[in-house]
Order: structure tokens, then sequence, then C-alpha cells
């Protein structure tokens, strides 16, 4: 067999980085593969917070490391968190070249690592398929790097782009498979996020319903001035509930379950919630991506504050006419030049339906 | 090697008959193929009106065929058209069995080929992969079977759909390598349609650009009371032009170029043209494929009316907002029940932006 490239081995790493069906959140996904004498001879995967990161779950390999090349998709950790440093288990191993796909944005551990190994001799490069390592964890990164999660906008509409007929119905425009498909972007999201109109009119749970799934994500509503009904079908389901509020609102109007969900306000000068302190005080949570799931309105204000990165659309093999509910309620934009712009990144059958996948540019 | 099925002649005859880029326009795709003792030992398929039909293209082949079977997407002609009728030269190839996918849905043709050929001794079978050889000629099955073209719509649009900004800007919302579709969907359309307000906003030549191509499309023009300015850009290229006009028009209002252009009414109680009329009329020029290519009123008029077999999308990695122009303006939708609903047959990338093909149900 022809010798293998040295990318191929982080190819693989990345690889087993994207493997698990749910995101380790907060932390980011991260995969390991140790290479001695041009044969792999150990891979490991971070699959959850507080779990082996993916090097430590490599390095347990019964075997003798000596001269070993280790791969990693990002900076080993230098520091004490839930587990012990990564570095120093590298240092122990007989390792002596590291490959770093990507430094690690954590302004308290970045760099750290990458110094710790070079101070003890280990040959350590870094930048080997950066870009494809960062695509793992847009959101981690954009936490740290921009203060603010990734946020994914998802519609589900007909082909000329409507989200409910005239007098408002909705239910169901996309198929069952494409409902599937969003149950693993909750899955996959650290919060989901909507507005109160949404809750008035669908009464949703918002909570992920695929087996196996550690942990729900946070639900945020926005919702000015605290119109959640205390029966809403929110409270019957298990997770953490955020109320975005445009300004102080009287406690009695709370819902009951106050351990269940918390009330903050961030007030804009209309009295309707500033949705980029939201998105600050989200990355502060460690929310690393932001799954919307909103109405219209909602989502235009979000489009228009500069604030999606990635929309993901249902397209269903229907159409509603110019009478129906448009998918995005914008700002005008009256010249070509103005419109949001972006790059498909994935299109896809769904079902009956087409996924379309749009990154914002 | 081993023994092919008999279904995958009859494949290699369908992917023959779909081999030219432009259609045979007004006669169908056809292809054959002759097998003799399991052997493939010729092919034939029909280029253009007037040339060789596809079984005598194949039968030229220099060799005995005695004993062989012939597979033929289309049911042999009987009579004399512009060209002799393949009956009778299957009858004297020595071939001794002919399997047919589709019988012709020609009234005065229909059945004929078949009868002569069992009549003449020759063991003839009938709907081998028929639905898949129609699927050719839906242009042409429809006009014989339901008395008008098949009809496609176009659109170029947003993400979101839509096809202008607010103040009308279009040009252009697709990409290149889209528009460079769109000429090879004009190339496979016996006619071209669009309406007044679509000659007047962009002053479109709308032929087809492509080398090699036979003859232009038909250009339709729905042009209630003949606003079509002299000067329009459409009579500065080749190809002929029908102005659909809502009743009478006073001819001094024409169009200069006489031998062009020609103006037909198709009235309707309010003063429109009356659109399936234009289609019945056009299904007697022979037309057997319609491309639509209209500003939103008249694509809704015509998917109102229930003429909308097909629709191609062109959607663009872009979002205009609600303040844009719709793709389709249709009657008012009020139940989810009520959309229109197809099947999504086909979905690419072109450059930048994404294909979608709609069969409307």
């Amino acid at each position: 067999m022809a010798e293998r490239s040295e990318d191929s081995y982080m190819w693989q790493a990345i690889d087993l980085a994207r493997q698990p069906l749910f995101a380790p959140h907060p932390n980011p996904r991260v995969g390991c593969v140790i290479v001695v004498d041009g044969q792999v001879v150990a891979e490991g995967l971070h699959r959850a917070a507080g779990t082996d990161h993916a090097e430590v779950a490599a390095l347990k390999v019964e075997r003798d490391l000596k001269g070993g090349t280790l791969y990693v998709t990002l900076e080993p950790c230098a520091t004490h968190g839930r587990t012990p440093p990564c570095s120093t288990r590298i240092l122990s191993s007989g390792i002596s070249r590291v490959v770093i796909a990507s430094p690690d944005p954590n302004p308290v551990n970045g760099g750290l690592g990458i110094k710790q190994l070079r101070e003890a001799g280990i040959q350590t490069e870094v930048g080997m398929l950066a870009d494809d390592a960062r695509a793992l964890n847009r959101g981690f990164f954009s936490r740290y790097e921009r203060g603010r999660p990734w946020v994914t906008v998802k519609i589900a509409a007909t082909l000329d782009g409507r989200v409910a007929t005239a007098n408002g119905e909705s239910q169901w425009i996309s198929g069952e498979a494409a409902r599937a498909d969003v149950q693993l972007l909750r899955a996959q999201a650290s919060a989901v996020l909507t507005g109160v109109g949404t809750v008035l009119a669908d009464d949703p749970r918002l909570n992920c319903r695929m087996d196996g799934l550690q942990r729900q994500p946070l639900r945020v509503i926005v919702d000015s001035h605290l119109r959640t009904p205390k029966t809403a079908t929110l409270f019957t389901v298990e997770g953490d509930i955020l109320f975005a509020t445009g300004g102080k609102v009287e406690s009695e109007s709370l819902p009951t379950s106050e351990s269940q969900s918390r009330i903050v306000s961030f007030e804009s000068a209309d009295g309707r919630v500033d949705c980029r302190k939201l998105l600050d005080y989200l990355s502060e949570l460690e929310v690393n991506d932001v799954l919307v799931e909103a109405g219209p309105t909602l989502v235009g204000e979000i489009l228009d504050a500069g604030l999606v990165d990635e929309m993901v659309i249902y397209l269903a093999p229907a159409i509603l006419g110019d009478s129906a509910k448009a998918m995005v309620i914008t700002s005008v934009i009256n010249r070509l030049t103005d419109r949001y712009r972006g790059k498909f990144e994935d299109v896809r059958f769904v079902g009956d339906d087409i996924r379309i996948q749009l990154l914002l540019s």
C-alpha cells in the first residue's frame, strides 16, 4: 500500500470529531489520530463535556508510542478544566511530534498548549487543514472570536417562499422527514430561539425528542412584554427556558416553574428586545450555536441586524401564491445590490422536500 | 459476460433518444437498438424532422439481421410522412421480433404500425419501459392526448421566492450559469411565451443563442391590447412571433415586419387573453412544449387556470424580503389543503445557483 499523506491523517481526525450525532456542548468537537512508523495505532474523539478529551482517549492505547506523531484537530489544552491538561499527557507518552489543525480560540487556553509542547522539545506544527477543522466548531469559534454564538435560521416554506396561508395555516408545510431533520438541528444546537408570536400561535414544545440526547437545548423566547401564558406547553417538558424581554416586566406575570425558567431584560430604544445584547448574553452562557425557529418578523429583525450566519430552508413541493405569508419580513430593499447575499453550502432531498443550506456573507 | 436483460436494450434505446441536445420538433425523440444473437449490432436515433427515423437509421447497418430483435422507444410509423414508413422497412429486414416501449399517440398513425407488423407475422410486444419512454416526449404525448402542449414555467428568484426588488430591479437575480441553462430550455422548447409587461420592462430577444440550433422556438407574446412597440428588440432577431390579443385590435398598431409576426385573438369574457384557447391553438401549430418566461401575474393566471405542468426554478443565494416582488401572483389560497402541489423531480447546483424542477400534480 502506498504511504499515506500527512493530510489524510488529519482528515481522519476531522472525520472522528464529526462522528457523534450530538455536539459536546459547550465543548468543541475534537478528533485525534496517532501514527507510529506510518501506521495509525490509535484514534480518539471527544464525545461530551466531562468525558475524555480526544487526545487522552487516543493516548489510552496500550502500545509503545515512542517516536510517534499525534494529529489533532484543535490545540491540546494546557490547563486543568473538568479533566487534566492534555499537553502533560502528551509529554509523558513518548510522542515526538504533534500536528495541530487549529489553535484554541479560548483566550484562557489559546497558545498555552502549543508553547508547553514546544518548550518540552516536541516538534509542533500548526495549521494543517485549519479551515476544515474550524468548520467542525463554527459556534465555538464564533463565541470566542466574535463574542456571540453562530446563528442558524431554520424555515419551512413552499417553493415560492411562503410559510403560511393567507389566513395563517402553517401546519404542516414540510413533510415528516423534514420535521425529523429539524430534531437533529435542535440536538446540535446549544439553544433554540423563537418569538412569543410562535408560542401563542403554535404552542410548541421546542425540545428535542431524539433518543440518547444528553441535554436539552436552552429554549429562548423573545417576549418583549412577557405574553407567554402560564399554560404554555413549553413548561410541560424538560429543559431550561429563557424569556428575553424588552424592559422590566412585572414579576407577577412570571410563569410558575421558577427553577426551569428565568427572565432577562435586553432593553432597546423602542421597547423591543435588543437581539444583539441577547446574543452577547447567550455567549456568556457558553451557548455556541443558536437555532432560530421563529416567524417572519423576528427572523427579519435578526437578519436586518446582521446577526444571521446560516439559513437552513426546507422547501415543500407546493405553491401558495402572493397572498400567503412571506418567509422573511425585512426592511425594504430597493436595489438588487443591497440584497442579502450568501453561498449555498448544501442542497439535498429530505423525503419529498428539499433542504437548502445557505451561508450568509 | 453475463447475458443482458431485455430491459437493458430498451434503456439503451431510451438513452440514444435522449442524446441530441435539441429536440426534433415537431417530431418525438426516438431511439432504436437491434440485437442479433445477444449482441447489439445496430443503433439508431431520430435527430431532426425530415431526417431518418430511428428504426431506419439502425436498419442501415450492413449486416444480416435475420432472427434479430428490434427495440424501439415508440411505435414505428406505418404511413408516409416526410420519410417512407418504418414498418415496411422492418418487414424487409429479416428482423423476427419487435419490442416497442410506447404506442404512437398520433390518431392518424397510432396502432397501424403494430397491426402491420403483427399481420406480417413479426412477434411484436408493446409496453416495455413505457413510462420512461413517454417521459422523453412529454410535450408530444400531451399534444395528442390532452390537445395542448406541455407547459413549463421558468422563474429566476431569490431563496425567499422574490423575482425583483421593491422598485422593480430584476437583472440579474440568477448567475451566468443559470442564464446559460435557460438557453438550453429555450432550445428544447417549441415555443417561448411571455407577456407584454416583460417585453416593455426588459425588452428581451427571447431567442435561443446556442450554436448548432436548427430552428428558433416560436415566440408568443400575450399582449391583450397590442402594446408591444414597433421598436422592440424582439423584431431584430430571427424567429417567428405570435401576438396573442384579448380581442380584435386595430391593424395599424401592428408591428411592421409582417412576415415574421402574426396576430391572433383569443378573446375571453374580461378582454384578457384566454390562455387555454391560446394553448389549444399552439397545439394545432404542432407546438409540443411551451416554455413560459413571464412575470408573476401572467404565471399566476396560467397556474390558476390549471395549465402548468412543470416549473423550473433557479434560486439565487440571496434574500430580498417581503417588499420585493413575489414569484407568482395567484388567487388567494386560505387553506393549506388548497395549495398547488407537485413533486420535485430534480435539484442540482448550476453555478452559484440551485436549479429545482417541480412537476405539478
